[in-house]
């Protein structure tokens, strides 16, 4: 009869308090938890407490000590297989069966008995087993256990026709006996060898022990040791499960390597279009590949099978992680056909995460729904360098923009009623009904307390205003003339650019001019963009000017009430979403501001999470909007600036097209077929534009300290030798590196040479600085950009502008960083000067500033904020199969 | 030695026959079919092919022969238990250890020796079997398997340390020998007993024997059975599993008994706020509680933990199972704070299936969010009768109306933008931009081609087309001052309620006065209720009238191109969406058009999908806005005629507070205190308002021929004798029942008697009738309305009216049904006159037609469809905390 001693307890003690201890080195304040579910009496009951374990991060393990009526298959197999600490259910009995050493749990009896069984003063290795009783899974994984241990197992049938003679023969012939179960098999010690060893289950079983409901392993394994008892080694190891799941959980926080799925790509000549190969890929689940880049699950908040929003909580999680590489793409000026920046992102990523094999991410812009219907052209890159499915990316999504319309025309219809409710109301009125009597007692809401104390009005009872007080506090008296909120619609809607508001009588002639502009143009999508966590975007949203009063004061969302309103209108598009590229490449979709009135690049938050996702050998590819001199210098010196991230290389997009035109090639224009200098080799041209143009946004790129790897996105026109001459040119004029792409094409497999030089250019030391300082006045940052990054000799205020800036530094505004709004289509504010023009005067019409995005927007020439629809919009041709639910016609 | 001969596996065969044979009975288009996955060569690419064939329906089963070096966990658990034909997966081998009789898979091999052994000349029941070789999930599911059927296992370790004279003695001693895997164990058949069986796996394995991809089991059952070869045994029962997957695909495929699984509620005293009880209910995954009521998972799109979109192809799936109960909740005529339909809704349901344990469901409608913002006030019921989480149901949802507001603004857009192109082009010149040439080719686009067929002309050549015929194609000629569509936001925003559009100069003087109404007043909300499909509501769509030509024609969305756009829009809204209430029953949130201008009811698709889903014997509740006189006809006349649905029950809500009202009592106004009349017993009150509103209303649903249950919605401050009142003089009015309902303090245990008594109610018979020929001419129709609905002596019709009517008339829109738009304060038009007003004459002011929604709307005057904010909307107090993310002050 083999004795648990203490010796065999303290092994078990000391073997999880080591284990301990390790954990506790990890994190100091984890405490191994587990539950036994005990008095529960429906299934339904037990079922849902059960569930509610499963989603408990401080619970481990969830031991089962049940009747056998409620202990059903569905019961068993409703605890998640990582805390099934009992190891029953069948996941984890399948796992030790099939022979894996995976992450599965043992059931503590029978691994006490092994335990045992090892330790024994005889080795037992080589001998037989004889293991009498007990049914089911338990027997099962015994006898495999035994047998991997080098025993033979035997099993004795009791329960079926094996005589008491044939047992009594058992018993002589094994080298050990384990009695399992708690019948009453009676062996007398007579029939057993010498030497052999008797292990009965009754001495080692857990049952009726413990009666409590949430046990911390951390007081047991300090208290038991001492009361060491001959039946609590089963109950040890149970606590040892419990460290080990524990242990595992401390772990799944962890970073953790990715096991990404690349999809099969087998490209087509002729490319076919975009929307017939996004349909002829099948992506991935969006959970299966969340799981495949280390999300957990309760990280992930799924919309439909393809796209995912992702939770912040993520960020506190990594936060010791360390950052992946950081990969700026820009681009050189453009043609107004754009030079496929958003396909050199995707393919790019592609090429790193499906053929080098690295972890990478692609961060984009979510476009804006209204030019969809518009003029064809969607933004979920293009080729074989997709996101999919492309109809998901370019409609709806996950609703952000839909979220942003509806706060920003919550502020909207706040300022106008606002108005008709003090133009018609005295201020004893105003102050009653703002502050009205609830039962009885009148108080301040906490947004009302915080107008108090900007009009440093220190007061929280209502009655101790005096009336000067309450006037100052009900009257936000906004200027009709001076209001700069427009509302906005996601639609392509030119009627709505200048309109008239307030016509019914109901609004008792408080009519004023105002407009709509494109939602994506709402400060509050920059403000999403800029934002590092749902507090910071709560106080970007507070700080909000909307307009001024008639004494020159700025007015806040914080003013009128709303802020807290629009965080909960927002609460969901704060967070990124997930979606996957043509070969399987994970991709955040998030925000997707104007790159003139605002910075154009995507979110900050977004590009974060990335970069904690990808782990410090990893890449994150952001994009940002127009050419180098626009969106890279807002990438740099305003979103930088917000995040504190340091970007490690810029990848700068240029095309044999657009580096013709700025060697003075033909206009290019939308619409008209392309002249032949663009069609047929033509070296000069292509070598006068890089001379000019490409070495000049090279040279920008350079004064942030980053180095340039410049990417030619080759068009099925362009030679080889235009091609090599580009590259040749741009190494000569300072880029670390200078290659070919073909994702379009070929999608990864043909951005391989670009990924690996982006790689080499990532290995050396980025020198990351901003272009000017942020208290520099903000004359002196405009004047920076101008000469710095666009090459003007100087610049030229109006005396609007002047008025402006001299207003913003009054309100203490002045240290903002520039967000200038130029045409994309020169360095310069004239779109028609090519190349990099030099000599000029950036003339400044007007200043602007959005105080909650955390910008001041000088303006240099007329921005349209709101698309219209040509005479033959797209939408003519898109349709969908009422069946299928396909959709056609869409790009 | 036991050889397979023709009849062992003619047995097999003609089992599978017989199986297959049922199979097609059920249905006969049905072809089992598995995959062999043989060929792959990564890891990666075996997993991509497996979850492929995971989600293709037409598969049934899936057997992996590969290389051991690919035949990971992983690979072997990426396979679906369901189609796991092999049983390898952990879950397969588990729950055969466990002991389950569930629908797992055995492995073929085991399958087969066990089915020789039984087949054995002799019977080996109580005999002694040896197994030899073979390692892993194998020989324990054999081992148990050949345990089960009544023999003894025994197993022989010739891998480890047995010598060949213990196999000697083993053999020796079995009854049976089954000699396993491919090794060359070596019996002299001297060794072996007597009249004992051996099998010998190669015998029986299918290895090298097939090399096909994917194979129809019907083919192999009727070729292979007469090739029968001593070892097509085990491919025999893998052919079997396939046909058992499938059988089980096709059962799960039938409508399926519930397993819903209630939550807990533990109502506290006194009633905490909405949002307090709401966050203190943890609901179930949304995955679950799809499952539990017999959804399947490709069924359902999830959007977060807590709500998810239910595909239309369910309809397909469950076509030919009956509908369950249909019940429509209505009220009396209102106060002005509402009388709790939504609670009595939602409470009916939690009594119905958490107390009564029937299947069952609520429908309700999607509120605006723009109130949410206004006054307070949520739609999710209330109490312990609420939709959970609350504020997901109230803000944003699935998004939803965001689409319809984005369809709604592409229309008016579409149509401001084509004014301005007519005005400013020749007709050459448009159809030019029109019908452009693309690649030297012109051509219609099918929109196009439908709007050539209404102007019956008959050709599809750009090029035949006559000047004249351009001329009328090119022109849709509206009328400025004759367009009726306005645009939308979802948002209070009453300065939108008239506005002057088009005044920038870009739009060269094109101004017009036009106006939003909130987003739910579009025409497109009242076309997502009443659609039966995607086709429908597309065609709905294309049929909208947006205005009139100047010379008197109807313009609509397919006249400008958008109509198939919309539908892309929308494709995703037609979708109901999933939710719960507090005690864990289903709820679709699905449309909510207004409930004047509009029908007032939630979708035709939601109540669809949940009379399926509920199955003959279950209940699906939804909810008419208004009183009975306005929601409930319109519910019977407009939406059961677009359906085709026959409701069994109405419940009529009526509480004390609004009887009271109706008997004499004093005016009830919100924010105002309630007089004393309605907290003090009032029995006389109570009755006067009893015989006139009640009465007339219990006589408005039997006009319908359908079974009236009155709910009494019982306030704290209502006395036993008053509610007993109601009850007693309900019954004698005519309702099949009256009783008193709880639901609010106690939540579904508190609807139980309401419960029960529909359920009688619903056995009973319904002689559901409309109450008016939709053929009869429009102002019959009306004035029958007027006459036996709400008791007017007849109708007065304006000039205008009467003109409308004869344009709709003329333009063929005669036959539509009528939805009255009238105050739902009264049952007159005058919302002072209480209780059941007679002796009045109805006027109709105007008449206006929702041509895609399919209704004629009378105007009974005025109606507005822009809410405003008040002085202190309730945005003041709604916050979020930046890290919990927990919402404050919403309702």
């Amino acid at each position: 009869h083999v004795c648990i001693t203490l010796s065999d307890c303290r092994e078990v003690v000391q073997r999880s308090k080591e284990a301990m201890a390790a954990l506790q080195r990890k994190n100091s304040t984890i405490q191994p938890t587990f539950v036994i579910v005990q008095v529960c009496e429906v299934t339904e009951h037990v079922i849902e407490e059960i569930f509610k374990l499963n989603e408990d991060p401080s619970v481990h393990g969830v031991s089962l000590q049940l009747p056998s009526s409620l202990l059903t298959s569905q019961v068993v197999n409703a605890i998640k297989p990582e805390k099934d600490i009992d190891g029953l259910s069948d996941v984890n009995v399948g796992r030790l069966l099939r022979g894996d050493s995976g992450p599965g749990f043992l059931p503590p009896v029978a691994n006490a008995i092994i335990d045992l069984l090892e330790n024994h003063d005889v080795s037992l290795e080589g001998k037989s087993v004889l293991l009498v009783g007990a049914e089911g899974a338990l027997i099962y994984s015994l006898q495999a256990l035994t047998e991997r241990s080098g025993m033979e197992a035997f099993k004795s049938h009791i329960f079926t026709s094996t005589s008491r003679t044939l047992l009594f023969f058992q018993v002589m012939e094994a080298d050990a006996v384990v009695l399992l179960g708690e019948g009453n098999i009676n062996i007398p010690s007579t029939w057993v060898r010498p030497r052999a060893a008797v292990i009965c289950e009754n001495d080692i079983s857990t049952k009726h022990l413990v009666a409590a409901y949430r046990i911390k392993v951390f007081t047991y394994l300090y208290c038991l040791c001492l009361l060491f008892s001959y039946c609590v080694l089963t109950f040890m190891i149970s606590l040892q499960n419990v460290i080990c799941s524990c242990s595992h959980w401390l772990q799944e926080q962890q970073h953790k390597p990715w096991t990404l799925r690349s999809l099969r790509l087998k490209p087509l000549t002729p490319v076919p279009s975009d929307i017939e190969i996004s349909r002829a890929q099948t992506p991935k689940a969006v959970t299966v590949l969340a799981e495949e880049i280390g999300l957990l699950p309760e990280e992930l908040e799924a919309y439909g099978r393809s796209k995912a929003k992702v939770r912040l909580s993520l960020l506190d999680r990594l936060q010791s992680e360390p950052d992946g590489n950081y990969v700026l793409v820009a681009g050189i000026t453009p043609t107004p056909l754009g030079e496929g920046k958003s396909t050199v992102t995707v393919g790019l990523v592609q090429a790193l995460s499906a053929h080098l094999k690295l972890n990478s991410f692609a961060c984009l812009r979510q476009p804006s729904q209204g030019p969809t219907f518009g003029v064809k052209g969607g933004a979920a890159g293009g080729g074989y360098a997709q996101v999919i499915p492309m109809e998901e990316f370019n409609l709806h999504l996950t609703g952000d923009i839909h979220a942003i319309t509806a706060a920003n025309n919550l502020v909207a219809a706040a300022i106008d009623a606002r108005m008709l409710h003090e133009a018609t109301q005295s201020d004893k009125a105003l102050y009653k009904r703002l502050v009205p009597s609830v039962n009885g007692v009148r108080k301040f809401s906490p947004i009302q307390i915080s107008r108090l104390q900007r009009l440093c009005i220190n007061k929280t009872d209502p009655t101790s205003l005096t009336p000067q007080e309450v006037s100052s506090f009900v009257r936000l008296d906004l200027d009709p003339n001076q209001i700069t909120w427009q509302r906005v619609v996601d639609t392509n809607d030119r009627f709505l650019r200048k309109i008239t508001v307030g016509q019914a009588s109901t609004e008792k002639g408080q009519i004023r001019e105002t407009g709509f502009d494109i939602a994506v143009a709402s400060e509050i999508m920059a403000i999403l963009a800029l934002s590092n966590s749902l507090q910071d975007m709560r106080s970007r949203l507070a700080r909000m000017v909307v307009g001024t009063s008639h004494s020159g004061r700025p007015v806040t969302a914080e003013d009128l009430g709303v802020s807290g309103a629009l965080a909960v209108l927002m609460k969901d598009a704060i967070k990124p979403t997930l979606m996957q590229t043509l070969e399987g490449s994970p991709v955040f979709v998030h925000a997707g501001p104007f790159a003139n009135i605002a910075h154009g690049n995507s979110s900050v938050l977004a590009d974060k999470l990335a970069l904690k996702l990808v782990g410090r050998e990893g890449f994150v590819v952001t994009e940002a909007g127009f050419g180098a001199d626009i969106g890279m210098e807002k990438f740099f010196n305003i979103k930088c600036r917000a995040s504190g991230l340091k970007p490690n290389v810029v990848v700068l997009v240029a095309t044999v097209r657009a580096l013709k035109m700025h060697g003075g090639g033909p206009s290019v224009s939308a619409g008209a077929p392309l002249p032949k200098e663009y069609i047929d080799e033509n070296l000069d041209l292509v070598a006068f534009g890089c001379y000019s143009n490409l070495r000049k946004q090279i040279q920008i790129a350079q004064q942030f300290g980053v180095p340039v790897v410049v990417a030619v996105n080759v068009f099925k026109t362009d030679t080889e030798a235009e091609v090599a001459l580009v590259c040749q040119i741009a190494r000569e004029c300072g880029s670390a590196d200078a290659v070919p792409c073909h994702h379009w094409a070929q999608g990864g497999r043909g951005s391989v040479e670009l990924a690996k030089a982006v790689k080499e250019a990532a290995s050396k030391p980025s020198h990351f600085k901003f272009l000017y300082d942020i208290e520099m006045p903000i004359v002196e940052k405009i004047r920076t950009i101008a000469q710095k990054v666009y090459g003007a000799d100087d610049i030229e205020l109006s005396a609007e502008a002047e008025a402006k800036i001299s207003y913003y530094n009054q309100q203490g505004f002045g240290s903002l960083p520039i967000c200038m709004a130029k045409t994309h289509l020169s360095l310069s504010h004239m779109p028609e000067k090519k190349g990099a023009p030099t000599g000029f005067v950036l003339p400044i019409r007007d200043v602007r500033a959005s105080i909650g995005a955390g910008f001041i927007y000088p303006l240099v020439g007329t921005m349209s904020t709101m698309p219209g629809l040509p005479t033959r919009p797209c939408f003519y041709d898109i349709d969908l199969h009422p069946v299928t639910e396909e959709i056609t016609g869409l790009f």
